[in-house]
């Protein structure tokens, strides 16, 4: 974030992602050397899709991308929801789940072949929830579906002593393919681009620890209505994340030459600077943002413009095109029913999120995710 | 197991497998239901490969073959053994996890490319131990280096409240690519085959919910030196498991017409009997059985059968090949360094493994796994 001395939304609850960074920059390093091995198998990887929010793979005639993601903790909320409404929810949580895996994958413009799922439990009888458990594969199966991959199995395991007694852990992978013409990275990026935006649906997968956390000191708990909205504050969080793939492929279907896309989670509106070039953001209209977001803010006491700096505030996907191509993106995305909102633009750098209707900026440092 | 009416031995650490099954069989049948949306993407499933220990896709020119797995709860001993010996074992358990995800994708006869890892702790801390996670990053690294295969990044993650706060779940998933010529299912696997093994190299990572249970009740817990070995209990738990897909690899190169491969986890011995097919496994030799089989064995109070049907006991993956080309395989393993030792060989069914030097037999209906 811009304001470095201020602790970090996340750092409220007990989460401290600056915290895990030499570990995970020791993982990064070591992970990059094994690079060369691919040489003997006659394939290179795409160096530059390190740090992207997918791996990628040179084939030689089209590029292999992969990705592995898990939840985080969205499902206790449904736990706790359950307990009040009667409802497992687990429909919702798989199409999250399947949404916070395939959302990454189709940043790079690929077609999703296949998906396979990881639920690890802390005691056997999780899984003879059976009534949960049709909600759990019924979702699963459903946004497969919707995104045309196959899910092709997984692994099921009781981790006695490692996951709660109560919990899961929902994870998984997925494997696409990428035409050699439709790989997107940060390269084809430049100034003058248009910055669209596709809806969220509300919190999607980030920020559930610290909204967890907020539901303790709410006077009802998770039943407490959001006002705006008029749902239990639990109901409100455990809309489903859409499935962002689909607009992706309908973009490069007709004909948009896609320069980018973000998947906005983890850090907000921060990840609008995810491609290693210096450039800037220019955010000149905020999209509506759902009314669970104020709440949020709020109760965490964060001003607006570290809401945006944590939160997808509304923003759910960004796609970056040509100025002379927003009309034929939002053509293409009406096509499949979804609507597109052109946000702003981006310039020549330094690398930073200006969010003129608040005045205020997100400085290119405060996103260490390479 | 044959022994029907008798508890299995995972059953007396609290994991009951036989109660995961009906939410597995739903999640099966809805995973199946997705195959066909890949028709719109050109390519199609191998619906023979839904049972085996990878999913793949025909995709026209190559099959893709991609698996997600986790490494269960050997961390966990690591983390005791670790105030014992004041080393992490982290370094072990990351092959650990490499290898049963690796180990899974080469039974289909598939080269690995690349992997992705997830790592989902309790805490944040649980990052911050540099030691432990320069021993995770190594290993991961070395591994994945000895497969040749890039390791592709992945996710980390912190669970509050869903993953037990000192702890970690180690998981990941692997894609690779099988050339046309080269894939294995059951299909293959033939009356007079012969059965060849490679060599466990200790527990590997099954059956250690069982095995913690046991360091309870041992007089120096994981201290207690195990009979015939000489080193503690724990230590010798954490003997990482080898990566099979090298000799496959070495067999397939050297011109071996391998039938089938099988990578012995889960179930023990039962998982001889993978492939779908009425085939009886006649076993003729033991090979040498590490010495904390033995200890496990009388700590678990379970006869010699019912190890077998348990743990690996010495056999850690099996290949099927014919019978006139045992040498042939013996000599390419022998090219890089490792050893195969016949045990047995296929006949025509009923699907059942026979222990002729136990005068036993492990009924097919026993290992329910599709």
């Amino acid at each position: 974030m811009s304001d470095g001395g201020k602790l970090d939304a996340y750092g409220q609850a007990g989460v401290n992602y600056a915290a895990i960074d030499p570990g995970k920059l020791m993982a990064q390093r070591a992970a990059k050397r094994t690079a060369v091995t691919l040489e003997s198998r006659g394939v290179q990887e795409l160096a530059e899709s390190r740090g992207e929010s997918a791996y990628v793979i040179d084939l030689g005639d089209r590029y292999l991308a992969t990705v592995t993601e898990a939840l985080g903790t969205k499902n206790l909320v449904a736990d706790e929801v359950r307990a009040l409404t009667g409802r497992s929810h687990y429909d919702a949580i798989a199409k999250d789940t399947v949404a916070t895996i395939l959302n990454d994958l189709c940043t790079l413009g690929g077609a999703p072949l296949c998906l396979t799922a990881y639920w690890g439990a802390g005691r056997t009888d999780w899984f003879e929830d059976l009534e949960r458990m049709r909600d759990l594969t019924e979702g699963w199966a459903s946004a497969s579906e919707e995104a045309r991959c196959a899910w092709g199995g997984g692994e099921t395991q009781v981790l006695v002593g490692a996951i709660e007694p109560t919990r899961v852990v929902l994870g998984g992978s997925a494997v696409g393919t990428i035409a050699k013409d439709r790989l997107l990275t940060g390269s084809r990026l430049q100034a003058g681009d248009a910055i669209l935006i596709a809806a969220a649906s509300g919190i999607h997968a980030n920020g559930l620890t610290l909204a967890r956390k907020i539901a303790q000191d709410l006077p009802q708990g998770y039943a407490t209505k959001v006002p705006g909205d008029g749902r239990g504050y639990g109901e409100v969080l455990l809309d489903a994340t859409p499935l962002y793939g689909p607009l992706v492929e309908a973009l490069q279907d007709g004909g948009v030459d896609l320069h980018y896309a973000v998947h906005v989670t983890g850090h907000g509106w921060r990840k609008l600077m995810r491609a290693e070039q210096a450039l800037r953001y220019v955010v000149e209209l905020l999209p509506p943002s759902p009314p669970i977001f104020e709440l949020l803010s709020n109760a965490a006491k964060i001003d607006r413009v570290e809401a945006y700096a944590t939160f997808n505030m509304g923003a759910g996907f960004a796609f970056f095109v040509p100025p002379h191509q927003v009309e034929l993106a939002r053509d293409a995305a009406r096509q499949i029913g979804r609507e597109l909102l052109q946000i702003g633009h981006v310039e020549a750098g330094p690398k930073e999120v200006v969010l003129r209707p608040l005045g205020a900026t997100l400085a290119g440092d405060s996103l260490q995710i390479r």
